[in-house]
């Protein structure tokens, strides 16, 4: 890793991506929801839409904070960065608009709308079997032949800071609104998107409740916060949820999850599927797999919201067409 | 009519609207969509998505500013509307946060989802024939036995005012970005919409263009522009917009939109589903297709929108999900 990965993120440090990614990544809105009020009997609830950030999901947001601070002199070797598909368009489209070139290392098996919508950024994309081959390793080979920065997924103080600007962005739309909240449902895979969000959410209300949502069978951080170690997943295929199948939680990541998170729910295929389709039918909103965890765990009662406020982090939208088209026709 | 139909609303009306609206209506946010622009070679273009609002359409907000302001001996006998669809849920809603029963007298052919919708809103729902029928007549019977006050679809001071927070919004949110508009387009049928908008955006930065679209086969906005007097259309049936196919402008509302707005396109189904797709896949907002014709104005080249920028109303979501899972497969 060319960047320093030792320096533990703070809040200060997700104000100061704040002031980075001003006036390029979209200021995304937050939605009163009350659709969901009455389907739930919670409190008040609001939307975070990642769906509208640059590419489609919140992965702009950590990528540009981490590119727009490489040095003058490490810029004319770009970078490069290994995704199933998010990550991928958030680097590219952050590279483009800083003006470095960009290489994508991205499974054979990611969707075939990411992988295009990465080579229409201007990356070059590099496949590699997801079961079989090491990408953390393919991408390191690169940075070295070619003298790239690598702008890797979670793991990375900046890009957990880029990302922890959606947490300050809930917490000061919040407040105009004179609304405090309770608890905030985010997805959790690497664990970079809830330890940003729960770095600013936690500075600004100590009393919030940040939940990490993931995919049934994919619940290493769970079981992380119960054993109180790094667990890793049994595999590394096998949810509909394409966007939120990393093998473990980040060694930083986790030390801030288990410290200011330290709760996850899991939910199922069906539970998404559903999610998806209410999305759709009641929010207006087209979410992919991974970006409706929050949602699916709210409308299948994985906790207890009665009377409370809260906030839905939907990471993003980049749906498959075909398995979009499956679901409006089946749910 | 019982309410006061020969007052002329104004700039004025429409921010004493918003006083009655803050708090209940959802304040819609104004979206960066910046992959627009790629696409089309605009300026800078941003999406005010009713889709948000309560009961999924902009007429909450025209249905509550009149409705609030029934006086309290007449508020026992409740309200009537009649409707295609979204201006019956919007009443429905508004009269059940007002705590006044409502009667609904909608088209048979409406789409199943807005009549349920407009049922599970507490609303007593009235059917007749969109051809043979007259809902004005039938509503107004309802009125007089009922002693029940009318809640025109649009060509009302109060529906106009309330329709028009949006454009309202849309100025205030676009001053904070230090943007100027130059285009902003909106669906127009009775008018009512686009008459309010252009009320709040006239006032406030007189050099943008609000530009009507329609649908291909009900332009009678256009030809009523082009003859300087109110023109029908010859259908009253034959769009995918089932929001937008009304007979005629209003009155009220063409003296508005004649001085105001003036111009006017027209789009085809083809251009809408299009329209449709393009908003499920790039924007991550499902759109109905009388709320789409903004965009697939803009999407389909009907105006030179080079290096300007432009503002897209869309004024929707409640699409039958039939339909919506067709176009997610064809498309």
């Amino acid at each position: 890793m060319n960047a320093p990965a030792a320096h533990f993120p703070t809040a200060a440090d997700v104000r100061d991506a704040a002031r980075i990614l001003e006036g390029v990544a979209v200021r995304t809105p937050l939605i009163y929801a009350s659709a969901l009020e009455a389907m739930t009997g919670a409190g008040r609830v609001f939307i975070k839409p990642e769906i509208f950030q640059r590419t489609g999901s919140f992965k702009f947001r950590g990528a540009y904070n981490t590119i727009a601070r490489i040095p003058g002199e490490r810029r004319h070797g770009g970078v490069v960065a290994y995704s199933s598909g998010n990550h991928a368009q958030g680097v590219a489209m952050a590279a483009k608009l800083a003006g470095l070139p960009a290489v994508i290392v991205m499974p054979e098996d990611a969707p075939l709308v990411k992988r295009n919508n990465t080579k229409a950024l201007g990356a070059e994309v590099v496949l590699y079997d997801r079961v079989r081959e090491d990408r953390a390793a393919i991408a390191r080979k690169i940075a070295s032949e070619r003298g790239a920065t690598l702008v890797p997924p979670f793991d990375h103080p900046h890009v957990i800071a880029g990302q922890g600007t959606i947490g300050l962005e809930i917490c000061d739309d919040l407040q105009r609104l004179g609304v405090s909240p309770d608890i905030v449902l985010s997805p959790a895979s690497g664990g970079g998107l809830i330890a940003g969000i729960s770095l600013a959410v936690k500075d600004r209300s100590p009393a919030t409740r940040v939940i990490a949502v993931e995919p049934e069978g994919f619940d290493d951080t769970a079981r992380s916060f119960r054993s109180g170690k790094r667990e890793k997943n049994a595999r590394m295929s096998g949810s509909i949820c394409d966007a939120l199948l990393t093998n473990e939680p980040g060694e930083l990541t986790f030390e801030i999850n288990r410290r200011l998170v330290g709760e996850a729910v899991a939910v199922s295929d069906y539970e998404v599927r559903e999610a998806i389709a209410v999305a759709s039918r009641k929010l207006g909103l087209v979410v992919e797999p991974g970006g409706s965890v929050a949602l699916a765990a709210l409308l299948h009662g994985k906790l207890d919201v009665k009377g409370r406020n809260v906030v839905l982090v939907l990471s993003g939208g980049n749906i498959d067409p075909a398995l979009y088209a499956a679901i409006m026709s089946e749910c």
